[in-house]
């Protein structure tokens, strides 16, 4: 049997893979009149008076919503709620495998961002966290923008800010090998999807020296007219100097070249036309836009890709178990760029000075010191910020 | 510690009482490409190919949701969402223990019944039924109606029918211990909030000779003009000798009383207008309309509460876990009057002939025949009627 074949049996064997199991045992009569009526009316009456105690008494604290509508599950597209469900289950258990998260998918029939945003907040009270998934740009930024607004408990959209985040970690480790720094080095990045606007938006955030992120039409630039204006935005903090062209033109003197776009779309003549040194993470699935080996000839000495079979994965699950039991642990109302920014360093602290190396800048998905690194940093920084609220 | 401290303790101890867990392990790089990316798009795929396949590569088709507004908890009212939620919990919890259903809270912040139907069918891909609870009258009506029409998994609300169930299996081995037929028997109900109107209903289709609703203000009769249109509705169905009057005028010459309602309304004088072998359901909690001691002394020869420290207790967990679970097992589309009934007959018949008497009408809440024989007969009824799927 193949991957696929496998994993139609596991799913069908199984029936999905998430349940729902009580943690108290519903034995005998006094079991149930303690976990149900007449007892539990005392953790309602308690909480009715002190709406904070939601926390203490049930187990919203630990409860992580994985909301889709469907539109861009993986590389399938808009496949829709119920097709996106294999996907959302699966990061239900990853939640709960690697962070003792408990997560549940919420996989919405409808495709409008004022209607997502209304269902979320409504359903919000069960939940301590939202990790948006799976919901295609531009509609993503909007939704994800108005529940940070609105919702007084962490949202973060995993397609834009863990893929950064996991971005980020790797180009700390690969400047440090190569002795560069991030406000020297110029970046191209193709893709102005959800993934490349987030990580447009981190590495401006710190202070990287340009970006140029290409969408279809080529590099962003202000002065033109874009539609959306989630593009426009990106073009007022990123192409200082103003380059026009597309994937040619962009790669001239930069220093690393980050891929969330589509295949095969880099040349190692790009690649050649980069600053000496070159850092590529050609991310996209299963096929990078530039094959490692093709890379390697046009001179990157860093290699990353979305792969687990080459060096240097970038995979999304370092960054949001920790982030969400990080968040969870303070009871942070918000997932903010500080807190961001220090799961990328505890990510890429994992990796000793003496371990770093160009196969090794990302530590393994497998990795358990991650997690736990990963959740201290956050919590750390939510309380630096002031957004813990214990 | 009393019932009140314990159950607090309870819920601190374990932060609520449910959790999400893996059907699946995720131990190594295989596991995780099998549950995960690259080979979870695969079901994603068939799925997308076949909408129905939902069922079977994901956990949809054993998956609940217990949906509340938090506008009528228990005896608690209006406390809201959060407050609501130990209640949610604990429910879901019983549904995996007696019925191996899994179960999710769904507790909605807002009590508009337009946004709670919108709401519920964005979120239903990822159930295969859904419990309506603790949604306040005549709210929950409209609600429950108009979600049994748009959805096309079964829609329940718990507080009408699952109470209607239990109360009519009781009634079923109480009318034969007396030897008397429903087509010959007047009933009479205090109540015309869910329980009441379902009770009603239900009586009303297996053809009761006849019923008085009160509510309030008295005995609900047609020509009255009542600016709720559930309670319009039902003076059409009820009360056909037009009878006015309260409390005191509807027990005259009933054969059983349903109580719905509110503590200590009912007097032995009102129990002993009623007809010979008069039978009394007083289910109000924690204190019922009248005690038993006091129904006995009016001549009331089978009487039931909604506690478990007197005979004969009229608990919802005696329907709801198997009536969902084989409805589930079938893939119902509803959860129809046929499938009620049959649940009813199926509690019922748990007491043989041998077995039943005045002090044993209702099978024990831990009795674990029940949730067994209840899902076969809602699974055969979902069958009779057409409305199963597989």
């Amino acid at each position: 049997m193949n991957t696929n074949e496998k994993s139609l049996k596991l799913h069908e064997e199984h029936q999905g893979k998430i349940e729902i199991v009580s943690k108290v045992k519903v034995e005998t009569r006094e079991d149930l009149s303690l976990a149900y009526t007449p007892g539990v009316a005392e953790p309602c009456r308690k909480i009715h008076e002190e709406k904070e105690l939601v926390y203490k008494y049930t187990s919203k604290g630990n409860m992580v919503a994985i909301v889709s509508d469907g539109s861009a599950v993986l590389g399938l597209g808009d496949i829709g709620p119920e097709a996106g469900l294999p996907v959302m289950e699966g990061k239900a258990i990853l939640f709960k495998e690697f962070a003792n998260v408990d997560a549940f998918p919420v996989c919405l029939d409808t495709q409008d961002p004022e209607e997502i945003v209304k269902t979320v907040e409504y359903i919000a009270p069960v939940y301590g966290g939202i990790n948006l998934e799976d919901i295609s740009a531009p509609r993503c930024f909007e939704i994800e923008e108005k529940l940070k607004k609105s919702l007084n408990i962490p949202v973060f959209h995993d397609d834009q800010h863990g893929t950064a985040v996991v971005t980020l970690a790797g180009t700390i480790n690969a400047l440090k090998l190569v002795k560069k720094k991030f406000k020297d080095c110029r970046f191209v990045i193709t893709g102005a999807g959800a993934a490349g606007v987030a990580i447009a938006k981190l590495l401006h955030h710190i202070g990287v020296k340009d970006i140029f992120l290409l969408n279809r039409e080529g590099i962003i630039c202000e002065g033109q007219k874009y539609k959306n204006p989630y593009v426009a935005e990106m073009a007022k903090i990123t192409n200082k100097e103003k380059r026009q062209g597309g994937l040619k033109e962009a790669f001239k003197g930069t220093d690393v070249y980050i891929g969330v776009s589509g295949p095969d779309m880099v040349t190692r003549e790009m690649i050649a036309d980069m600053n000496e040194n070159a850092i590529v993470f050609a991310m996209a699935n299963p096929i990078p836009e530039i094959m490692p080996e093709e890379a390697e000839a046009g001179g990157a000495v860093i290699i990353g890709t979305g792969r687990s079979d080459f060096p240097n994965q970038i995979n999304n699950v370092l960054a949001f178990p920790g982030i969400f039991r990080g968040a969870l642990d303070v009871r942070a109302s918000d997932i903010n760029e500080e807190m961001k920014i220090a799961s990328a360093e505890a990510i890429a602290n994992i990796i000793t000075d003496e371990e770093r190396k160009p196969e090794y800048v990302i530590p393994d998905a497998f990795d358990s010191r991650v997690v736990k690194e990963v959740a201290k940093a956050v919590a750390q920084a939510a309380k630096n910020t002031g957004v813990n609220r214990i």
